[in-house]
């Protein structure tokens, strides 16, 4: 039986690929990173369409059997539906998985009008994506989305845990905050939900919170879809009765289109994999 | 006559044909910008090389007489005297460029075993082309290269005179200093070059020197090679008789190979064209 494949302009996806292994310790990733071309989150929304379809296509070839978009800028601009038609395999994506991770702490909370903020890279804040699918879900949201382009940078050199963070996380917050739409509820008494809106965040999130205390002092939560994709992958290949039954683990292959060998590039993706404690043997490889 | 290329992974290299534009008054410029696959910095030496014999031969096909490889981190991983046989016109990179702005800084100062200092992106850095260069012009140097991957991210989002700027330059040189051999002379009492070595930094150079104050209070100077190659590029010209006797000021073409419609990319562009005064008119286009 074929394989869950799994795409992201880099590394950051091997944290959604954890997730999914833990979820579906039966089945074997097949992951793809582009990390030849990485980012995505500062391109242009045709560029990504472009990149997204030619990596789907390279995925279908490795015989896989559902594809997880793990690259929120890619989820963002890319037609899940048509993409999902043209591959004829089930197609997730990561901007349904964090509305319903939103949701569930909405749920939690009791809350009916909540505020939330989206932290995304430039390119999925400019597509939108996230906005709209929000507020058609709760459609008395009040909502801000604030693009953070420092953040991937950040910890991609390793710096998420840096003594500097939680300034840098607030500079970006301010400064990305001013030049949106101002949102006067961001310091009124009501919970905030931050939505981390890229593969990268999640890695950051001690930071976030300690940037976060720093702008204000009302309570909030930080939310992030790599478990809910994984739900939403294993409720659907269940209804469509393509759960591997054979029990695991599983070994995974991770293939990169730049040169694997580099040991930061090694380094770099068993730091995202291992974060969310991804399960089964991981072997790195190249793509070309 | 044909014009003078300019090759750079994204914006940054405008720096350097601006610095072409004043010096070369008469010259007209085809620039070509990889902002499809921005950075080159972290990405691998083989996968560097593909891309810049790539952009070489595109450049080759809109009529040029000279090339410039305006990317420092493709001028350490590319040799420049197989490319410019394989292109059969005159190609500059920046190594020889940074290693002339070091040597009239010591002849100003009239030392004979300076302290250099490189920073410059993780590639070039890895390449050893700057170190190897330095130590073949001055065998009785101190030198040690520092990484800076947070650098070109944090300019091409604007906070190049942001207030956390010196905060940031001095715990990146200080992290790249650890990483790498420690060099004992940092703090002594001798005048120290930096030598800018990515296109980015000459965008920063203040806050690099707020940054250095922080580090050590002995003397500093910071240099960069975009006014090198230029004179480096008239002087080589000059003795080949391609040098363009029709009196300018020209229009300039800068492709990019990302849409060039966004107005973040031309936003980015006319950063780097004018902050060295880029002499002409600079037309922004699609490469493809």
């Amino acid at each position: 039986m074929g394989g869950i494949g799994v795409f992201d302009s880099g590394m950051g996806g091997l944290d959604v690929a954890a997730a999914l292994s833990k979820t579906l310790p039966n089945e074997r990733l097949v992951y793809l990173g582009d990390n030849a071309r990485v980012p995505y989150g500062t391109k242009s929304a045709s560029m990504v369409r472009t990149y997204t379809h030619e990596a789907a296509h390279w995925l279908l070839q490795h015989n896989i059997k559902a594809l997880v978009i793990a690259c929120n800028t890619a989820s963002a601009v890319v037609d899940m539906t048509a993409l999902e038609r043209e591959l004829e395999i089930p197609v997730f994506g990561m901007i349904e998985a964090g509305v319903q991770a939103c949701a569930e702490q909405i749920i939690s909370q009791g809350d009916v009008d909540p505020n939330i903020v989206i932290l995304a890279t430039p390119g999925t804040v400019r597509s939108n994506a996230y906005q709209e699918a929000l507020i058609n879900r709760f459609p008395k949201l009040s909502q801000l989305a604030i693009a953070c382009p420092i953040f991937v940078p950040l910890v991609e050199m390793g710096w998420e845990n840096h003594s500097l963070m939680p300034q840098l996380v607030e500079a970006q917050l301010t400064e990305g905050q001013r030049k949106q739409q101002p949102w006067a509820n961001l310091a009124s008494t009501k919970h905030t939900i931050y939505l981390l809106g890229c593969t990268h965040y999640p890695m950051m999130r001690d930071s976030i919170i300690m940037g976060l205390n720093r702008l204000h002092q009302t309570p909030f939560s930080c939310v992030d879809g790599a478990q809910s994709v994984a739900f939403l992958l294993k409720s659907r290949l269940g209804k469509l009765a393509l759960l591997n039954q054979k029990v695991g683990p599983n070994r995974h292959t991770a293939y990169l289109t730049d040169d694997p060998n580099s040991t930061t590039a090694v380094e770099l993706a068993l730091r995202f994999w291992r974060k969310r404690g991804g399960l089964g043997e991981l072997t790195i490889q190249s793509a070309s």
